[in-house]
């Protein structure tokens, strides 16, 4: 199977995912065209996933695909933009129909869920690796940023903290089924000052947060959603989440569980405030009080 | 230095590059937000490069940044889209940061003389390869398309063809200057009725156009603009050139040197007519006469 076969089967597994609103050429020619509405702004990013690295040799192409998508989707969430089209690039190092079909049916999957268009990408040979660019679209100068916050602020996250972490020391399937919060990132448009998906780690993250905005953060380590099976202490350093993390005047009301985690506050830095005693080495950016 | 030492060290070398018109937030948040003119479609390609099989493991930092930025721009211009804004993605296996400032002035170059912003991307560990998502802009429905030739346009190639192969033959730096056709892209808006680059091979690439439009195509041999040092025979079938061809009613009016090199016909497949006797087999999709 050549290269231009491959491609046609690929297509032809993902089917209707590679057109759709606004996809005026999808895949086959020189690049894709599509459009982005009058009033909206164009938002992109991009991410790899490299085998060894981001995931085992033996995953499976489908929870790959899956995830390679999800990914993606969670840092345009973080935006607070809609998803709308994505380009797929895929090396490997040589042809392995199985796995391929898998993949396909991966990115498939991932892409009917959260309603966006694959309408390109790129194969090569090479090492195992995926490269996504994913594009989103927000009203107009509507863009939820890192740089908003704001001292008096209260910090919140979605979900539960430290699932993603349990499942890839576990080796579980929902490692890879990264849920982005897209429906929420869009529900904050104009209420949250700032915002960033957790992918680095709470406090990691959360430090990206007050240095783009110029403020320090309170964390109150007792208030944190924590997932199952996970210690309080690991929650502050461990990425894969894949929640928001964001900042408001006050709580708004969502669809979505989102706790309240702490406070922005004048200066620098991420502060873990807690009745109990903390270790005082729990990852990155951490800092005890 | 860490990954974010190593961003903001790209992000200082890149300078002004990660700003520019209509870029609204470029490197350092969960995303880029950049703008798209009313009236105009989104043009979006990417295209992998992967040690050992796209440039060989001592190629020049510098010379694979440019590389990486100049084929995937040559995408937009067989559109005839406008060039606008980038994405790179880095995998390496270890921070050389001699070679990554070689890269980062590499990706400087091409982004400065091309005219696109660098908004974003991405830095993983693993294999040496690059992802560029490139981003351009076409009047609406105004994109240039593989699947409009007619029997009786003309066929036309930009420059001349060969000198990518050469130039890679002879381990010359050439061969990473690649020179995306961007001006004659635009110049062919409205009159061209087919393009795409050469990146598969003149006659591999002409027989994409041929599929894509439901036609033949008659070569004229003899016509071919052949770079010194290059078999006439080899340029049936090398690529690399990423020179623009193209198909249209008459020769147009344009700044770029462009060779008549045969006809759109009725029926199907790339038929290469020559007054001298050709060799029965010249590559991929060539059929005697």
């Amino acid at each position: 199977m050549n290269e231009f076969e491959l491609i046609n089967r690929i297509t032809e597994i993902l089917g209707e995912t590679t057109q759709g609103d606004g996809v005026l050429i999808g895949p086959g020619d020189d690049a894709a065209v599509v459009t982005i509405p009058e009033g909206y702004d164009l938002v992109i990013t991009t991410d790899t996933l490299v085998v060894g690295r981001h995931f085992p040799v033996n995953a499976s192409g489908d929870l790959v695909g899956y995830r390679s998508i999800g990914v993606n989707l969670s840092d345009l969430a973080a935006m607070g933009a809609e998803a709308k089209y994505c380009l797929v690039s895929l090396t490997m190092p040589e042809v392995d129909e199985l796995w391929v079909d898998a993949f396909a049916r991966g990115i498939l999957r991932a892409a009917s869920r959260f309603r966006v268009a694959i309408v390109g990408g790129n194969l090569s040979r090479g090492p195992l690796s995926i490269s996504v660019a994913a594009h989103g679209i927000v009203p107009s100068r509507g863009a939820l940023l890192r740089s908003g916050a704001q001292p008096g602020n209260r910090i919140f996250v979605s979900g539960q903290l430290g699932s993603g972490h349990a499942a890839l020391a576990a080796n579980e399937q929902r490692f890879y089924m990264v849920e982005p919060r897209l429906d929420l990132g869009v529900a904050l448009r104009g209420i949250a000052t700032s915002a960033i998906d957790i992918s680095d780690g709470l406090v990691a993250d959360l430090g990206h947060i007050c240095e783009a905005s110029g403020v320090g953060a309170r964390l109150l380590a007792d208030s944190l959603p924590v997932a199952g099976g996970i210690e309080r202490k690991q929650v502050l350093s461990c990425g894969d989440d894949y929640e928001l993390l964001f900042t408001a005047s006050e709580k708004p009301d969502v669809d979505e569980p989102i706790t309240d985690i702490g406070q922005i506050v004048e200066g620098s830095g991420v502060t873990v405030v807690s009745d109990a005693s903390l270790p005082s080495n729990v990852g990155t950016g951490y800092r005890h009080f």
